[in-house]
C-alpha cells in the first residue's frame, strides 16, 4: 500500500515549523507558540494537502504550515476558560493552563497573523500566492470556522442550526481548505471548488467520529479530558441521534466521500489511503 | 488651514466598514464585531493613509478600513478581564461587557481575519495587494504590535525593555503601518521604510501623550476608565520619568516628526495638520 505521507515529509514539515518561528522575538508568546506548535498534532490537514503533491518544495510546506497554524491558533482558543475550558490538548497541558490566559489569547493572535505571513513571505508566484491566501482566509473567517465556533457556542441563535452545518463550518472549512489548497499547489486550481466541498464532508465525518470516540474511546489516547463535551453539556450527534444512527452516518458519509474522490482523480491512491486512516483511528 | 480630512472622506470611510460587515453570516460574533466597529473610533489609523492621497478610490479605503479592523481587534482582546480588564472603550461598554469573554475571543479573531481578507478580495493590483498585505502583516504579528502587548504585560523579561521600546512596538507599528501604506497607494513605496520610522516615533508620541491624559483628562472625554493604567499597577511614562520630564519628551518627539516629514514630502500640510490634530487632542 502506497503510503499516504512519508516520513521525510514528514520531518520536514516539522523543521519548516522549527524554522518559522525560532528566530521570533524573544518572549513569552513565542514560547507558548513553539510550544503549542512544535512535535504535537496529528498534522492531518499538511497530509492532506501533501497527498496531492508529487515534489514538496519550501513554499508548500510553508502553506501547510500556514494551514496548521491557523488549526494551532484555533485550539488554543477553544480551549480557553472562556470557551470549551480545556485542560489538556495534543496529550498536554493547554497553553493557559502552562501560560496564562493573556499569553493564550496573544498566542492565538500571534499565530492567525503569523499563517499569513508565512505566505506573504514566500516565494510562491503572485497569483498563486493571492490565490491560497483567498482560500485560507474565506474559510478560517467568520464565513467558515469562526462561523462554526460561534455555532457551536450559540445553537439556539440559529434558524437552521443543525449540528451537521456546525461541523461543517468548524471543522469542515479548514479540511476543505487543506484540499483546495492542495488543488491549487498542483496546479489544478479548477478542482479546488468541488475538493472544498469533499474536505467540508470529510469535517462533518471526522466531528461525528470525534463524537463516537468521546463515548468509546480511551482519554489517554484522545489528547483531551473524556466526556468533556458532555461535561459542558454541548450537543453532540452521539447525543441527538443515538451511537448506531451515527456510525450508520459515517459509513454513508465515507462511501460518498470516496466515491467523490474516485471520479475526480485519475490517481487517487494517497488520498483516498490517508482517509482510510483517519477513518481507521483510535484517537 | 488646510482640513487634513475631509467630512465626505470620514463618511465613506465609515460607509466602507458598514458594507464590509453587513453581509456577514448571522451570529453573535457579527453583532458584537460591528458594536465594536461602526461609529466609533478616532480614525487615527485611516486618516493617516488618507493624509497622502489626493483621490481615494474603493480599494483605498479598503486597505484603511482593514488597518481600523487590526487596531479594532486588538483593542478587544486587550479589553480582557485577563489582559487589562477594561469596562470601557471609546465611550462605550466594551465588548466583553455587552456580550461575553467568549464572544469578545472569537470577535478579536474574526476581525483579524477580516482584516486580511478585505484587502486580499479589493481590487489592488496584485504586486500592490501583496505589499500592502506584507506591510500589514509584518506590523501587527510578533515583531510587531503583539510583542509590544506581550511587553506591556511582562516587561520584566527582557532585557532590554524600557517604556520606549514597548510603546514602539505596541502603538507605533500601526501607525507606522499607516504611514508606509499611505506611500504604497501614493506610488511612493520607495518611502514606505522613512515613513515606517516616522509612525513608530509618532506611537511612542501618542502613548506618552496618553500617560500624560491618563493624569490630567477627564475620563469622560479619555473613554476609557481613568486611572486604569494606575490601577493595573503599569509603569507608564509619567510614573517612571515625572509629569515634566515626560512633556519634555513629548515636545522633542513633535520637533523631531515634523523636522522629518517637512524635509522628506514636497507638500506635508495635510500630514502635518493631522499630527497637529493630535498633538492638540484632550483625549
Amino acid at each position: 500500500m502506497e503510503t499516504p505521507t512519508t516520513m521525510n515529509e514528514l520531518v520536514r514539515f516539522e523543521e519548516t515549523l522549527d524554522q518559522l518561528t525560532k528566530d521570533l522575538p524573544v518572549c513569552q508568546v513565542k514560547n507558548a507558540l513553539r510550544y503549542a506548535l512544535l512535535g504535537a498534532g496529528k498534522r492531518i490537514r499538511p497530509r492532506l494537502i501533501f497527498s496531492f503533491l508529487t515534489k514538496i518544495g519550501e513554499d508548500e510546506f510553508k502553506v501547510a504550515a500556514a494551514l496548521e497554524i491557523i488549526h494551532t491558533y484555533s485550539l488554543i482558543h477553544d480551549d480557553l476558560p472562556a470557551l470549551d475550558n480545556d485542560d489538556l490538548r495534543r496529550g498536554k497541558p493547554t497553553v493557559h493552563k502552562v501560560y496564562d490566559e493573556a499569553i493564550a489569547i496573544l498566542t492565538g493572535d500571534a499565530l492567525l497573523n503569523l499563517a499569513f505571513e508565512t505566505i506573504l513571505f514566500s516565494h510562491l508566484e503572485e497569483k498563486k500566492k493571492i490565490l491560497c491566501l483567498q482560500i485560507l482566509a474565506r474559510n478560517a473567517g467568520l464565513s467558515g470556522m469562526i462561523l462554526g465556533q460561534d455555532q457551536d457556542m450559540y445553537p439556539d441563535n440559529f434558524q437552521d442550526s443543525t449540528i451537521r452545518i456546525m461541523y461543517q463550518n468548524k471543522t469542515g472549512k479548514l479540511l476543505g481548505c487543506a484540499l483546495a489548497l492542495g488543488c491549487v499547489l498542483s496546479d489544478q486550481p479548477q478542482l479546488a471548488d468541488q475538493f472544498q466541498n469533499i474536505g467540508e464532508n470529510l469535517g462533518i465525518f471526522f466531528q461525528i467520529q470525534d463524537d463516537i470516540l468521546e463515548i468509546t474511546g480511551d482519554p489517554r489516547l484522545i489528547g483531551k479530558s473524556k466526556d468533556s463535551d458532555l461535561k459542558n453539556e454541548k450537543k453532540t450527534y452521539v447525543a441527538v441521534l443515538g451511537l448506531e444512527r451515527a456510525k450508520k452516518e459515517l459509513t454513508d458519509l465515507y462511501d460518498h466521500i470516496s466515491a467523490q474522490i474516485k471520479t475526480i482523480l485519475n490517481d487517487p491512491t494517497r488520498l483516498i489511503n490517508l482517509i482510510n486512516e483517519i477513518k481507521n483511528r483510535a484517537h
